[in-house]
């Protein structure tokens, strides 16, 4: 991690900016589509600012820099930034949010006049520009401009990564277990129900799942750059045509596809056609329907379809349709995780070898390749999930802990070991954090693995009535550590795509309150994954992914259903981490259980692996 | 409960809308301070439909009239409407909420002009009046007037009961803890952290607390009717004079006392005086300071003080501070509940001699009577809290089942019987529910109150970080029922004032959204009232009020307070309806140890009454 010199870039930058009339310009972290992990050629908050991490956000004057970032990343942005920057700590108090340093810039108040702020429509969300807009006019700003060509692309310039070109390849029906027709379909009742015009999609997850198409255009999301309309009589797919193969073409047959780009200008003609009331009556003519965009599609797509009062924003309708996993998804879920938990089975096995009886000096990333490589034997891999957290002792306490490559810490086996990864498959995607002890975990380790497996265990248990969220459920997993003063500051539970992208909405079990307003349905799949983390010293957590499932109950108040949990990983508990004393007896029988069903679904895998038969019966024996 | 004849009421209301020119009126059951019970002076939705529910709101255009009301009251409300009267069956599937009816009848589409709706502004809050008023002229309807004189008062003319005009009393130090100077200070903090010009203050039981002054104009609610304006320079008591005798007004030294009704001239010549800006900056004036209404407080306050635009509509700071009980206040609590408990204990040991050994025949109203009368013979004893709840078999299971005097069912010993009551002490509030059977349980009755139990006990002993809501605690009550495919139609919890209203927020432990914006905080005080309801059968329910408090935790992750609940309700659980081998060791533990007190803290009032002491030591034997 090297502090980079961005004098240059911001020289060239802030004389485009005066040419363009922008006197302060928001460089955003997200890409077009508000994806979680965004593609190279999308990074240009890294690129203006140096700093690499996930998140944040600069904001460039004719005089200043600043770079707003999160707790996970002040001691990385700290050493990224050169003295051009000022690092907003966001969180700590008195540190203003960075749309409250934009606001404070463009209106300094006194005699001097406001200032116009520029951003990039495609890289923000159009709640957010709306909402920094009125904050910027309110304070006496002049306004928030949106400048179509992206800034710091004409500074990047020919450094500038190209926009990948991954084909988009047909996701068979043995695993997509749906037709794209099929579920076109479906989306046009919602919108029926809906009284709209049809739906703009510009999440890349939803039209890859939508489509039944698969791309590798953004690392460990099986995803590729396109936009799509559907409307009650049309699909049309905006994508660079030599993306799609001869057998995608085939497949796609009866969507129109259009260039990329063209969607900003498509969209825009569209409303034209269909002129959309402003919601008056007016006895001759009916009020016409809206298109309905995302509340993350960008402030871009809502310009094109002419603003706030023209479209409606809503909770995705293939969000909604996407989490509801069909049969075939889940089938391919419990089969992808039964491989993916022989991987890790054997992974632990061999490290355990390496540790403790070969000696071997290893260090994070060396257990990171190795499991790679054993995961990449099995049927059906494609590749990861997400950049394995492979982290020992006190790294395990950094949540969002990677290890660098070439300057990480060595394995120590006698600290605990925490290890969070997944994999895409054709049929599914995975991810499994466990927790392991090589050597002799202390008491205070012990009891709180054994709290959180506890904790795991009541929310893996869980009856509910349809109807309940994952916000009221999440207290469930904090129960027992919070009844010894103990708590984790992360969510408890994401949703899992189908060989799609490893964290997905609309459902979460967590306190976000967005949560309680997705109850969760059968067919849902979701991480269930408490943990501990104790500051400069250890990290503890026990994530299983579970399918929602309708459960039978002695009786059924109010005749409908009640749901639970199908747990579909396959990687058992840490033995030398358990305190089974403070197991209640129905938590006992659980792990048992569990233990029992790990052993019976992975032992085909070790019939010719001795070393990892021993270790998995050893972990999975009866208490 | 008798038809009531209305067509005279509604010729006279309909002769007085043509005059004032609304075509449509809205009569909802709010007085003018959003009071769950109002005087019966404010029962204009009563009087003008006949129906005499305690929620419903009534609205009336030339031709049509409808009236709206929930669940609880469709029997009641098609046997007292008569045929005037549509009723609209709120939460039925298709059955319009009464905003779409009123604006269905205010755009009736085609060529047809749109009406004008009238409301009395001082019956609806703010963000109602302004939400419906945006729904009727999109629509295409006129607007929403607010007509000041009701129209339902001038039809009720000389019938219509005077407003209570009972004294307001001081409440001594001894039982408020805190001096009204001091409350006023801390107030004034808080406007302060705002940067608030003032708090208009509407609610009673707030007004009641601020003053420490306690009255009788509203049954069961020990408040009188008033307004109050703290501004950081004035304090000004809106209230009728003669309500005021030589002890309230030497308490309240230093309070300009204003007449009631003047409230609504006097805020809007405050804001003349300090003009209040758009937040737009001037280099020459600073924005001035609003003034703070809170969200329940009326349409006619917002808009004295000149509209949504000069006022800001907040959770109320007065609300958010009376609910942080003090030291005296807890102190008080804890005593009442001890006296309320033995009298609690006295009457069930009595039922249980009149029903069993003397085989009397008792109605619930007698029941509900001799409770009272034994209640009323306890220190500080003022009056009841609400109306008692004694119910026996199938009335059980209507959860808000009030007897009828004279028409009640007759007490089955060979049923359960459930009783939810409480009383107004000068120290504190009280609302305790018990279910009993004196006979014979059924399996599924003891099953399910076992089940409600181990849910009450969940909550009672759980341990949480400062910050957590009463909504992410509402499941751990709800996890033993819904296992068993069982569930309760009614939150967990609701805020309890002290020698206040019984029912107060913004605290709760529910699903209720906005539980989930209020953590719970050291010193609130709530109820723990799970249930189970077998319509037509038998209803089950356990409630104790919890106070909350900080716990000793072995840990203490984050530095923060873990905090927890301390029962102050002093009644044993039936024993007959327990089945002891469904208890945890946990569980039966806490049951003991409850007993345990119960029979410590109340035994001194039976030292002359062998029945109950009998009855109470049998009850809290231990497991």
């Amino acid at each position: 991690m090297e502090t980079v010199d961005t004098t240059e870039r911001l020289r060239q930058l802030r004389g485009l900016m005066k040419q363009q009339k922008v006197d302060i310009y928001i460089v955003p972290s997200e890409d077009a589509h508000s994806s979680e992990y965004i593609a190279p050629t999308d990074a240009r908050r890294a690129f203006i600012s140096g700093f690499t991490g996930s998140a944040g956000t600069a904001v460039i004057t004719q005089e200043k820099a600043a770079l707003a970032t999160d707790g996970r990343y002040f001691n990385q942005a700290s050493k990224q930034l050169n003295s051009n920057w000022e690092l907003l700590k966001q969180g700590l108090q008195d540190v203003p949010t960075w749309q409250e340093w934009t606001v404070d810039q463009a209106a300094p108040g006194d005699d001097t006049p406001g200032s116009t702020v520029g951003v990039d429509p495609t890289t923000i969300t159009a709640p957010e520009g709306r909402k920094l807009s009125e904050k910027i006019k309110k304070k006496g700003g002049k306004e928030l401009v949106a400048v179509s060509d992206n800034m710091v692309d004409w500074v990047w310039g020919k450094q500038k990564p190209a926009r990948p070109n991954e084909p988009a390849k047909v996701l068979g029906l043995e695993y997509a277990g749906k037709k794209y027709q099929e579920k076109v379909e479906e989306l046009r009742k919602e919108l029926d129900k809906k009284k709209a015009a049809g739906f703009v999609v510009s999440m890349l997850d939803e039209i890859a799942w939508l489509f039944n198409l698969r791309g590798s255009d953004i690392p460990y999301n099986p995803v590729f750059f396109s936009y799509a309309v559907v409307t009650p009589t049309t699909v049309t797919l905006y994508i660079d045509e030599s993306k799609l193969k001869e057998e995608a073409k085939a497949h796609l047959e009866g969507v129109t596809i259009r260039p990329y780009h063209d969607i900003f200008s498509d969209i825009a003609a569209l409303v034209k056609e269909q002129p959309v009331s402003n919601g008056t009556r007016d006895a001759s003519s009916k009020p016409k329907r809206k298109y309905l965009i995302a509340t993350k599609a960008s402030w871009a797509l809502s310009q094109a379809l002419g603003g706030e009062e023209n479209v409606d924003e809503v909770r995705s309708l293939i969000g909604d349709a996407k989490a509801v996993k069909n049969s075939t998804e889940l089938e391919g879920m419990r089969q992808c995780h039964i491989r993916d938990g022989a991987a890790l089975i054997e992974y632990f096995a061999w490290l355990e070898d390496q540790l403790i009886t070969q000696k071997t000096t290893l260090d994070e990333v060396q257990g990171a390749d190795k499991l790679e490589s054993i995961r990449s034997k099995h049927d059906h891999f494609v590749g990861l999930s997400f950049d394995t957290i492979s982290s020992t002792g006190a790294n395990a306490a950094v949540i969002h802990y990677s290890p660098e490559r070439g300057n990480c810490s060595t394995i120590d086996p006698k600290q605990i070991y925490l290890c969070d990864s997944g994999a895409q498959y054709l049929d599914g995607t995975t991810d499994t954090t466990r927790t392991l002890h090589f050597g002799e975990p202390t008491e205070m380790e012990r009891e709180s693995y054994t709290l959180v497996l506890k904790g795991h265990i009541a929310l893996d248990l869980a009856v509910f009535p349809k109807g309940t969220s994952g916000f009221a459920l999440d207290t469930l997993a904090r129960q027992h550590l919070w009844a010894h003063g103990l708590e984790y500051r992360h969510g408890t539970g994401h949703g899992v795509g189908s060989y799609l992208n490893v964290h997905e909405g609309p459902i979460g079990i967590g306190t976000r309150i967005q949560y309680s307003e997705v109850p969760l349905s059968v067919g849902n799949v979701i991480s269930n994954e408490p943990g501990y983390y104790e500051d400069g010293k250890f990290g503890i957590r026990i994530e299983n992914i579970v399918m929602v499932k309708e459960v039978e109950t002695k009786y059924k108040f109010g005749e409908k259903p009640y749901l639970g949990f199908e747990h579909v990983t396959m990687v058992p508990m840490c033995r030398k981490l358990i305190d089974v004393g403070m197991l209640s007896s129905v938590e006992r029988e659980w792990l048992n259980a569990y233990h029992k069903e790990v052993l019976e679904k992975t032992k085909k895998f070790f019939e010719r692996d001795e070393r990892s038969r021993v270790w998995v019966e050893r972990e999975c024996a009866a208490y």
